[in-house]
């Protein structure tokens, strides 16, 4: 097996963490006989200082001729003045909608050793295994006109979906759950937007062909609700773009840390992965980072990419081994108990490596 | 002291936890030798059945000579095949506008009597008092252009936000936060849209009239997760609509259930005042409906309108009283113990009375 993948370090501890991610996908090659080659390239706040752009045409060039993009965080305070087509954040976002996938897959797990990092009750989270399907190329991300017009002190985003954008990432979501538990949770605001229910037809019209999998619609305000009060009812998750942007990272307490949460966007030219945390600057370069999140992206990139779905459960294997040991970065180490070690950002993608 | 008050009943539950909230105002008045008048109203669902109409020109009138608009809830899934327009909750969005209040206020109380029904840990709950304040005019809810075109199959939203819109309801944060702990957290979304930059340059520049309180800003996305995580570091929180109507229901389970939480609208004609949670049709006439949404909005009409401060907190004292003493509708009775008495919609209102 031969995959070519561009590492997108970006800003902040995206270097620290896509390191380990790449040491362990290193680790599977070797192990597996497999060939993963790597190509660096530069975007968000980094690429803005070297080379006046969030997004050079060589990252993009680069991207599009690999098989896969791991992509650590980008973001930084620097920029914070610049109007959103400036900033680093841009520079995500038009490698987003160049490499086309329209599903970013972000599962949301409790691990049982991290049941005490979590600010949910033990018995509420327990168990709790949900699979977001976020669409990610539509709604107010890209939705024009969009501007704030500085003379009469107004601004506008769009809220914009089409039917064939909302089939396609609908029809991800059904074909997952048809793997899963046969359950899919649609999330929008259908008693006060159109676009609302233009989704909520639509979703429903795309269930028809999957008979098996049930097929509920949740306003976003109960879901963002239900969601912590009842994790476990959910199986597959769908939601429009910014919906999902704000209830994956709600999720994230339910494993505990941000920092543990992996994802991978499918259905585009190449396949974009990114954990699902931020570039976190005031802890980069402090070891603090936890870099869980990046190696389960990596795990997905084997699953998703290269088809090597026992090596992908290998590597998350190998997460929960070291989680079950004790071993804990700062993120994850809330309820501290006796028979827990506290590591760095290189000792726990190390303990991962062994562990494997 | 006279008030002259519509009472909007709606639909579902709305009539009967209204019903108690317009007890407990009543035995207020008796008490202290107010004259509190009530003028009854349709809206919503109800208002459709009987005029065709969600919010007829009869209730506006009504509503716009009164001292004060309480609201019970709207919504039947009767309903949901129409278009937004056509809905019950046009009728309250039409009202919200009607009456200019453009502050929607929110408490988020633990209560230390109920923290087992909270699905968080105790440890995370306690002493939480958060008030959001929720722009209620602006945003997706109210955007132009809108519309679902059935043809080309597409359909938008429209965020919008001037300036002026967000100074006036930034005043009332900053306002109120300079009585209670000096700290106002503003959410939006300014690493992607544009409206949210307009949103954080306005909050900023109104911060510089209020010295002695301290400015937050979050993104929604990572507000979400931190209001989980650690909701004891917020006091105000102020955000654009739509954030605003996720965020609240979010932060409802520090209380434990949505029942619990009342809302008051502020800063237009006449105010208005709601419970946070919807005509829950399911539990409609079963008496498992929680009044105390309702009996603590009650307590903010004798706030905002009345100016009885003492007879405001006597009410909130009555109501923390009943939750001592372990009385629980259903939805508060998660976390079971031995000393606690199920109730009914209409004891929960009685024993709030008693206690009184
Ligand atoms: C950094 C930001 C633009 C991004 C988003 O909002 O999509 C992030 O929050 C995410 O969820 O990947
Ligand atoms: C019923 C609905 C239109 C309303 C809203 O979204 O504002 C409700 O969710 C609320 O929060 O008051």
């Amino acid at each position: 097996m031969r995959l070519k993948i561009a590492v997108l370090a970006g800003d902040g501890i995206g270097p620290e963490v896509t390191h380990q991610a790449t040491n362990i996908l290193r680790a599977v090659a070797e192990l597996g006989g497999h060939e993963f080659t790597f190509v660096e390239g530069l975007i968000g706040g980094i690429a803005i200082t070297e080379t006046g752009s969030p997004l050079p045409t060589a990252t993009l060039d680069a991207a599009l001729e690999c098989d896969a993009v791991l992509l650590g965080a980008v973001g930084d305070n620097k920029f914070n003045a610049l109007p959103p087509d400036k900033r680093p954040e841009a520079g995500l976002l038009q490698i987003r909608q160049a490499l086309g996938g329209f599903a970013n897959l972000r599962p949301s797990i409790a691990y049982t050793a991290l049941s005490e990092s979590s600010p949910l009750r033990p018995e509420v989270t327990k168990d709790v295994d949900i699979l977001f399907v976020r669409e990610l190329l539509g709604g107010l991300y890209f939705g024009a006109p969009r501007w704030w017009d500085r003379e009469s002190n107004e601004a506008i985003n769009t809220m914009r979906y089409t039917r064939d954008e909302i089939v396609r990432v609908a029809r991800v979501a059904f074909e997952l759950a048809s793997k899963r538990r046969q359950k899919v949770t649609s999330v929008d605001k259908a008693n006060v937007l159109e676009v609302s229910q233009l989704w909520r037809a639509t979703v429903t019209e795309v269930s028809k062909d999957y008979p098996s999998v049930t097929l509920e619609h949740q306003l976003v305000d109960s879901m963002a609700m239900h969601i912590m009060n009842i994790p476990r009812n959910f199986d597959v998750v769908l939601t429009e773009n910014l919906f999902g942007d704000i209830l994956s990272d709600e999720a994230g307490v339910i494993t505990g840390s941000l920092g543990m949460l992996p994802s991978a966007t499918i259905g585009g030219a190449v396949n974009l992965y990114e954990p699902v945390h931020g570039s976190a600057p005031d802890i980069a370069g402090t070891g603090k980072a936890n870099p869980l999140g990046a190696i389960l992206t990596a795990a997905m990139i084997l699953r998703h990419s290269a088809n090597l779905e026992q090596d992908a459960r290998a590597v998350e294997l190998a997460v929960n081994k070291v989680l079950d040991a004790g071993y804990r970065t700062a993120d994850i180490a809330r309820g501290q108990q006796p028979g827990q070690t506290p590591v760095s950002t290189e000792e726990m993608g190390k303990l991962v490596h062994q562990a494997l």
